[in-house]
């Protein structure tokens, strides 16, 4: 059974209350439950993990290291700033699927770079919550293409 | 029953012979009888097109505009180039999903720039052919959202 | 009698249908008829073409460079991308005026910058359907004052 | 009967002697003339006001807020330099025409910015002093259009 | 016996009309004459295309993929703007040698730019209409010494 | 008792007709009140000077050289183009407090920009007509720390 | 009576430490007694919070959605490279005033730049720690007139 | 007898007393004076003016179209901001010698820019007062020059 | 006996595991206890610190402003971003030598940018693990010269 | 007979040494034989020189004034950094064909810009030490045309 | 008796020969005489030295340190490139006046920056061979004021 | 015994004099000895050059080749502007350790781009003389491990 790891970044935890006119009414643990479902709809065991702490997201992917067989990373501002966490995904070597809850290719520049893009398979943005569930539809795919 | 456009750009007839280190052996024919077929198994009919000409592609999706409920379009370099086609996608308002076989934000920065995002639902790119099943999904799921 | 040619670039085919907050109600039917209108009462003959191709816009330039004594070319979002019709334009000789219904330095920066403008006499742009009779106005005194 | 306002900026004075290869023989007086002209031909009352001074130019504009329907503005070079300007007009919420009587667009780059566009109706350039002609009719049309 | 097509872009059917002080006199038939018996003096036989459409030149070299030994490619102001142009030149891995008749690096800025240098094996600039036989002999050069 | 200088410069003037949107409803005249209001109670004499010219704005900087303690500057619009205006506070060596209504920093990014900014003490922005009363605070305390 | 929290970013612990040319000899412990006084004068209840941990603060501007009224943020140098901070605040919806002791605008350019002023009510700076007792006022006067 | 005129703009009243350590202590009359005498010793009418109004400055240029042989100006900051300058200088036809007490090039770099430069015979900068002497050696010389 | 800081950040802790064509196989720990060996043979005490945390490392570097006499800093990607550890080394007025184990100035251009070198005393990059023994020769040589 | 200058800058005197990748096995004696025998074979006399040092190169220019017809030059790394060489080319009036071994535009980006271009007839690059016979060719068509 | 070097850099050697519209007919020789002449006038002894070579100009900057008073420098095209030979100015600390022919600030913008500019006391161009008078005036002031 | 080439450009011959504040009081021939001595102490024979001269450095960078085992290389000044430099080191393939004294990073942005750098094993700056006996631990350490 594949193990996957859902990655959430800074002020994820206020999904569903924080700007709904861009990212919905969905909560967070809204969201978590359908990784899980998804994931066990196609055979995978999702864990869940949000901070708004650079570090401790640094230290997860770390972690997922030896214990999983791939990441989806929503990063949320730090997709714009962190080398560091694009370094860190680099160390691991596990794929990652970058996804967003809106479009950033449709919103202020600032937001159109992404540094975690130039180490992920691929990105997925601009279809709410429900990009989660293609996400994992994505990742598992590619893990079963690259096996 | 939803009735999608798929719509291929420039080169994109190459599929299967291009670059096969980037966008593998899949060929366009192959590309839309998935499409089809995902299609078919999710309620909605999808048509092909694929043209060489920004002019041919801009017409398409004028005559899109009374007879489709959304398009998905993959408009190979001229997604870099051509304002042209992001007016058009806003004439018509339909929903329309953006699509890259490749990671484009993991190529060369001219690729990271696209006039189709910021008139587009969303984005998929890096997951090869199987973006096209995941964008159908994403397109129908958008669809039935905003009905 | 002054023979003019009125070039209508790509989406204009929409008018009337597109973006009425920018362009108004007006069809581009409407704005042909207008066009041969405003000539005859000014005693020019006006023929009017519109295409979605660059390529087919280029070749109705090249066409009037012995058939028309000026032309009034509307190129749409060509305007800010088509290196290759400056180059007609430059190629035919003819006085040009560079028309656009939406005033396009009040709207987003990539179109304040138009490849048509260092080889036309003037521009008018900002006054809607109401330009291209100002502009045959225009076209026809450069003429008069030329010749 | 509407009323409208000329106003001439910097070095606009010189009209007739300044670079005739830009902007021909007519003198300001001239150009005056005909805006009376014109506007009384299409049942309008022109004013006419020039000065090098900008904040003369913002005096005339703020007064120009409860005295008149609208104002054709070339403000020469100031075009491209003064906030203040683009701010005045801002302030008062008349309709200005934007004129100039070269194409900027087609001069050095530092000529295509405008600080005016932005809150003008339009903009008609390259047609010299004849250009004044269409601007008045282009802004009782406007006003027409807009009452 | 090698098959070369020669292919020439935007207004090079104007050439010998066009601003004969940057490219002379010369017809693109006389051109393409002297290509073929070039060639034939070479022992390699011509073809030659030309098209204001990018998409028509897109299809040639797609076409030309199984059909020809080599491109001599003139591609006009989409030198400077088509990606497209540059993604078929490297869907076809065809040996491309890029051609202009006037010195573009000493024109305007945006004539610096090739986006179809990038995939070519070399660029010939600046000779006029001689710059095409130079080009035959470079690229039947080129292929002898790869084969 | 300290003498201050309250100074501001183009369209000022129109405070509460010039988009109350950014600025509210009060006038020029009441924001004069409330300044001689705040010195008079922490001991201070103030005077207003506004205009629309920044040659007039410039005298009065020079004449305060000898006259006041210390500066509170609205310069409008020329806050962003005026390095004259800079050259002149520092030429007089007197404290300058820069002061927007607005919060220039959350508005078009042609206004973060700011020529007063390196020769002024601080900045306050953002707080409406109130913001002239932290102005007085801000300059009084800078001046007695200084002393 | 109400709320407000006063945050201070990363290097804040060492003030009356860290170059005394920039800041001053007063302590951390000195401004937040200061903002106390301050705000128990003016009826208001003052929380003071320091990290030079990104993640600490982001938190609690969470924390402070349902508990406070308003912020008063010295983001020190997060103020011009962190986004997530911006993020956080928009997704609180309180009112923030904007607060440096040194004027960032007469610094390093780096410095000029903020992330938190587009989100922000207004900005002080340049007053040394006597800006927070006129950020205090600020904000207090901005909840008072809002509410 | 040559007549010239010594034009100096903003904050050059204040020579003197503004910043010695870049302009020293010789104020605008003594610089006045000098000129006049250096004028007197090689045959020249030196007639001085100063104005922090640049629609001032604009008026004196156009004023000695007919009435001087050439101008000496010092614009200060509107070296670096104002076109309008520029395009009066161009208006009047007249030999123009820039000149600047301080090397400009030597200091911040928007004071490297000069609007004055493209429209005068030669800059002289960084000599102190003593620069004023130079200058009108050096009109002198290239009014002989040229006549 | 001098007190040293060696202080690595993120994706350190993974040395020896992450991109080995870079950093090559030694490990962290084998890094710490060459920099204690290397100290102790030259007679200073090394102390060693690594943190994924931006905030700890601040934290860090403030704890030895009182017990350290230099520093050693890896600070990995934060290198590129992080402007609170600039003004943290500033803070505390210890000497820092700023190391990395890769050429960073042969990398992609974003590593070329560091916000440590502008407060440190020197760099020292492309030379792995052997430059951490070359730092501490440095840092000490610089103590020494200092005192 | 026609006289020619083959002149070969920094690092060429290497060649068939230096990255055999970009340049190929052929010696700098290989090539100035080469030159010599086409040159030879189309009745002109052709003169080699090399050199490491911009002003040795400079001054082969200048003595080429009087004794050479035309010039063939590969100025190495210095056809991106000397603006003295363009000058030369400049000062002398002698058609020069710019030569490169390797495609420039096709290379890092600090090699598509040439000093050289602007003052040059044209530029062959890309084909390798075949380039100098047809640079030669060129030269000599270019010679006998404009005589 | 003061010690002047007047040192001419790249191509000034055949001035009076090279771009005469640019620079005319006098000749170095001619203008070596006038500074000999000028120097001798005015009590100075001046020495003269050309050369194309960088480091031979650098070799005799060197050599001024202990044997001139002060240095008249036109670097020709080096002023725009050479870093070095600022550097070699700043080493020797003797005061260097900067020195053009043509007006730089007039010319094509590369030509704009100087990097003798920040270490020179003054600039003087557009004047042609009598900027050299100017000059050596100018150093011998400057001289006398700092001594 | 290995072979070292110490090379070292542009004004080096004038340290100890030349802007001590940067660069302190050790002489050429002090640096040198330094260098011979350690190269000695490690077993390695260290030659030293140093030259004003772009071309003579490359020379002796081609001369080094077959002579030497690595270099040590003070670029001066040319670190900043020669590709000439650059395309030399990597001709040669000989290790190179690039040396700074002050800490190029530190000080004018146009000192932090080196074009040695990306044909270098890494980066030593800001230690002064010191500098060169860490460089030559460094680059015997490199051929050591290399070997």
């Amino acid at each position: 059974m594949k193990q996957l790891l859902v990655l959430n970044g800074p002020n994820l935890n206020l999904l569903g209350i924080r700007q709904p006119e861009f990212y919905g009414a969905t909560t967070l643990a809204d969201v978590e439950d359908l990784c899980r479902q998804t994931g066990a709809a196609l055979g995978a065991e999702v864990t869940c993990f949000q901070s708004n702490h650079e570090g401790a997201l640094i230290d997860q992917i770390h972690a997922a290291r030896t214990t999983r067989d791939g990441i989806i990373l929503n990063a949320g501002a730090l997709t714009h700033t962190s080398i560091a966490l694009m370094d860190a995904i680099q160390s691991v070597e596990l794929p990652v699927v970058e996804l967003h809850l809106s479009n950033i290719h449709a919103r202020e520049s600032f937001r159109h770079k992404s540094w975690i893009a130039p180490v992920a398979v691929g990105q997925i943005c601009g279809f709410g919550p429900a990009g989660y569930d293609l996400a994992i539809r994505a990742l598992l795919a590619h893990i079963e293409a690259a096996s």
